[in-house]
């Protein structure tokens, strides 16, 4: 809870229009909705201007669509569903108009977002295989209010696709970086580009890429600078960053 | 090498004032010194506007003395040396100016970068023995020319000490969060910042932190959302990034 | 065998009501039910007042049914039966009346506890995916006589939550925090609190988060002190040792 | 920051005894005394019944003296520091009177603990080689004002010196089990008792011990119920538990 | 090929009963058949006094059918055939006659072994979830002549279960310790008995057991003496070394 | 891109039959095709002559028609697929003639590869379970233009298998060893042959085999000199590279 | 504590010779003596007709001459000390009489020990950086009244020297194979040997050989029969169960 | 033995002019030499055509000097010293002539080689720091006979650096890529050559890079075919597998 905030109910304290009891109370109760199995953050879209989030692994379809009505009910606009599977999404649907990528998993209930901010984000893949989290991010960064480039199947063991998309690469704002194996096209995007790199290890590959580790520890190691690094296939953590970051050219 | 410089080269050829084979020559003498042991990219500096950069480790006092010497000759200005030892400034700093700190061990020579950036960039850390880590974002930043505030020893064990400070935490543009150990303070921070957030895993610890993979994996698997990881006790690389998302906030 | 049992027992054979012969025979035939595939310990209850339990994962219904039944033949008033599934349980209720909850696969077959300690568990839970985990320490604690207070979804990416329930926190005997992907749960909590706090990690995650090796170590290199581990998604392990912790502030 | 405490102050700013700015400032400036490279939480003493810790590792033997001081002038009666070299020791004996075991590195700096619980926390140790561990384990209790039995040189290779002090285990109240190598004791020793076992992996062993690998994974896996662990060689954290817990039996 | 074989060969050829192009022949042609898929080694029941042993995992029934008809075809009397899935047993047993253990997975084709060592092996398994692998191992020792003892359920968690068969395990030439979890069990048998002690770890457990790494570190970092491991869940091969072992004090 | 194209494209520019503009295109429009999906790499049969490869795996049977069709239509002779699922070949070859094998799931479409390199290749696997990978190196090499001698089942537990073939050994000009369990083949072949051995390690066995971990080690750490590794399960990539080192043997 | 001893016991107190308070009393003091930081077992010679040992690593000189004078004061007959540092048995020299061994760190006190089975014991290595741990098994068969047989530098990269030397291996009654890199010579031992096969993994290699690792994972993996394991460098635990087994072919 | 000369042997044996029992001796008297702690192998020159290698670590300057002299004295005209500390260099040097390099600690004796290939190696590296090992594979690559071009410090964060020197990868019959750190060079390269590339991965790096594991993935999942991977930091190997694929473009 932020400093403004108190000073203010403190404020109504002094004046009287406020009972200490009652103060206490309201710091207590802080805007979010208790469902019993999960406490939703209601004010999020206020405090950080982005829509609310639900991670859809591991709950229920009763439980997400619990949640998203409780967001909607109190006025959240736009809501993303990560990582819903088409069976839930089917559930979902039935309750909340539902824009769901298949490929991506994602699921946009609500408004579509307006494009608010004036820079790129370009989502490069390596592989075909990796378009799953590269539209997470993707999707997800759109959803955010920004204008996405995608750049896919441009993988270092034929360099010249990625070469010949230089010019994509030198206007990007943010450029999100997402492949399994080696993962290597995060350290030479990050040597091509001058702007700042968020790398996305995926699980793609067999045998000893243990599952995402080491294009983890590639992109963890990137002799590249300006390069970081989220979890294994966490496209919308990536896209969510880009937004982020995309935004900041525009805020001051 | 980027379209435009293609495009000017290839112009030259038609005109005439450029021959094919000297054209080829040229694409192929791409601005470094050859050292022998190193290759010393000149250009960089003007291509992505920040100082040449030296990783100190593994390399003799010669070499790094070579390297910096190329450097200063072709007129960079600024120039980071990370990871140098207490020996080895003492006999770079007989051939160059040096400004060296030896708590992160980083060395600066030539001239003293200037503010760019409007932002302010947050270098919290969760505990003392962090400091070397954390010292080398908040010196990498300044020399990047980057207005940095230190927020140390505010790890999530003695909470009140990071909430007191929160009007900090909201007034960056960029936080950098340090910490070792079971990296909480990443998750802590994230939740609580609206900016992008960049977790440096420090190798403090011991037992079961494996040197620094307990804090790292913390840090991967953040519950809060706009964080992002770079290696192990890496406080340079968190404080480039930094300084190059902070320098956005700018730019256009 | 402790050493009063070994005394009486030393003191019949020295009284001539015991032969020498039939005590070692008695030393030998401790009191366990033998069924060939387990050898079931039959006065666990007396010797640790606590009811005997059951690990069901790994056994056939069969097995467990046999167990349980050997158990309530000698006059076990409470069975905690683990990890059960679904199937099992229909199969095991048919000959034992057993409350089965789904959500934590816990079965309970006898009698109910009665509350035997003045003292509060809190079982806290980061998301809404950790609740089977969770459920199973809460449940656990109450069939083993206890009060508890549930808190879930407080995890540290939302700390007004959290920190909106400080008065739970400050009023526990004993806490159990459970939590996957990073964990910084146990170690806010641990921070906070001035009981002993239980950390449980949960498989819950994906990517670089193992399985729950991401929240194990964290939970391990935890900066507050008071704050130990068990097992990954050991729920029951948790609210076992809560109960013994919080039985403690009763006993003497 | 607890709930009578906000009470109290909004109490006072509604008596206008208070201005709502002084009161955020309040909020704001909790007990600590902020050294630059360390905050040092001054409070903890009086919140949470225990003398204040410093961790000595990774820190200079003037940090040490720096914060251990401030504390002093507090009015910190006493002070822990772990981890602390014979070197520094000498260092910081000079200008604070300081108890220092060379066994456990263990400095106890101020007045001597009283005994203010009426448990005992045996301290059992598998072989000769955990003696530091068990004996940073041993004297932390000690100082947190607690009766310590120790049990050392008690592994299972030779279960008759174990079952030898049968009823030593059976008499505590809590019992700290440490142990390298295979870690075996912690469960034999959860088997027997029917008090809480807090389980110390140390790092003693070699080969596939993996620095205390070994011995941590066997405790977390332990099939005794009650047992659970601390990180690799982490003698204080268990002592300060085993206090916490130890002084429950009393508390209420 | 031993020498005794080389000499005889040689001193044909000197004879010259044997043309060295045919010797040369013969040194190839050594005793297996080649089925393409496989290359069934039929001397080895003379070279080694032990029937021949089929790993069932990852070959077709087919594959299987066709070298258990090979063997047979050689005149091999037993033939053990582990890892058999019900449905390729199923197959099987149509064209061999098989005596098939559901729970071991082990079947065995032929003639009945006769008992050949007047030793015994002692099978000792902690849990009722480790009877596979128990099964496994004592089916084996069976197979291949010898008298087995099983001791099931005599996990450390109820020493006295352990204690009251001490006996047992005092009179075994050998003792395999069965164990998943923490694996003490190996530990605790080779404190007491006076033989070879072989360990082997299961995958029972779950979290941090990882698949039965905790136990087989555990078993590899013994504190007893005499105790070696074989790989996780290798029954076969524990009863394998355990019937050769035993086989030792009756041979010479 | 190498040297003498760019030179012959400068030379079109200074010629005028270029513009620079064009040219900066051509350099651009590089041999691929895009499909959005995939960049189909169209020239790579030209400059490194060999046919293209798709990897099945991960791909939809949609994207692998698509892929492959574009390819043909492009005038590439003999597409790889590897790692197709029965399903997947059903389909594609409804589309496109298909030799699929199911042992390796390796389907080449389109014409014959026909013998050229003198040299011989030879493929050995440890057991009948490593078939499929060692059939995937053996047709890959084949379908490269390579002749091929298999040597199956000659694993070192029978080591005169292996030593009845040395003289196939010795005529060999590349040796494919494929592994999996403990990989003792690729060192027991590297110390017996004189030409490169590459190491094939296979995910085959269990428990402490890691899926394929303890044969990739074995075989990186080879006592034996001249033998290298590729990933687990590898087949294909050990079977094209055994093919362009077969080919230089012939080439200059 | 064996049933004959407590029957005789029970005896003697039926008979009135000893009351119950001193038979309680005598099952207590075991026979070990206590020497605060270690707990000398005196019986074990007596009960397992073996020389006691100590572990020599993480203990001080004045440690280890405590424990070997309370032992020889006791009768105990040799005494073997293990990973003993040159250092330290200068220092044990001066008081007991010692036969130490700089490359193993083996040293001997007491009386020598005469050989007291026919079996022979063959110590094999693959490398001759193996020695010290090679020595350490063979130096404690010796102790243990064992003939051995050493097998140096017979590593499979030049398998003509194991091969050569085939009746050594053939005549052994057990075999230890000690091996670091790939660890493959277990294998092959296991495949040639028809006797006990115990392997040691050396941490001799680097890079992927994690300090003995992947010879670890390759013995336990092998994939012949009759092969077991102890920990990495553990030359003592060879010798020991070597000696264990050797003297089986002699006992009954 | 191959079978050529086994043949021979038989002949002489069926000739009279060889007696059974020596040529059984002669197949047992292979041509090494033994001295105790090594088994020096003489014929490997001849057999393979290279000259013998001594790796150096772990061996005493003697037994290095005592191989060595073994070696000389039977002939061999060029000896390879790897891993040869600077220490054992000036002591070995006192007894035999030998070219030292302290860059890669490579020792030569003997005389010097003489160019046997026609074809080029390349040795890339991708910093200044991996320089020991890159030497260490063109040293020995050259002391086998074969030309070796250096292409140092191409490193992917600097890509113009390598593309400049596109022309060299695309002239060489073999490439060794060494790199630490994420390893990206070895796919980087594979993608651009078309002829067989040893990857070699480096320790080079911190933190996550755990010692090379980082850059190791990353060149077993390269997504360039063509790349085979050996052991980290293992020049040697890769030096002496480049020779030998290098030979084979001349040698038939």
């Amino acid at each position: 809870m932020d400093s403004k905030k108190t000073l203010a109910l403190l404020q109504e304290v002094k004046n009287g229009t406020l009972s200490p009891e009652k103060a206490v109370l309201k710091l207590r109760t802080s805007p979010y909705e208790d469902l019993g199995y999960a406490k939703v953050d209601l004010h999020r879209e206020l405090r950080q201007g982005v829509p609310e989030v639900i991670y859809g692994s591991g709950k229920t379809p009763e439980q997400i669509m619990g949640i998203a009505s409780a967001m909607r009910k109190n006025g959240v606009g736009t809501i993303l569903i990560t990582r819903l599977s088409t069976e839930a999404a089917e559930i979902v649907e039935k309750a909340i108009p539902l824009d769901y990528d298949e490929v991506s998993r994602l699921g946009i209930a609500g408004r579509k977002a307006e494009i608010t901010s004036s820079g790129i984000i370009v989502v490069a893949s390596a592989g075909t295989s990796d378009l799953p989290v590269a539209e997470e991010a993707a999707r997800t960064a759109e959803a955010l209010g920004n204008k996405v480039t995608r750049l896919y199947d441009v993988g270092v063991a034929g360099l010249h696709r990625l070469l010949s998309k230089l010019d994509v690469i030198l206007k990007a704002r943010v450029i999100v970086a997402v492949a399994g194996m080696e993962g290597a096209l995060a350290s030479v995007i990050g040597g091509l580009a001058d702007c700042p790199v968020i790398a996305v290890p995926t699980s793609i590959g067999y045998g000893a890429n243990f599952g995402g580790v080491s294009a983890l520890l590639s992109m963890l190691n990137s002799c590249a600078s300006g390069v970081s690094v989220v979890n294994i296939d966490n496209g919308f953590g990536a896209g969510f960053l880009a937004s982020r970051i995309n935004h900041l050219g525009d805020k001051e």
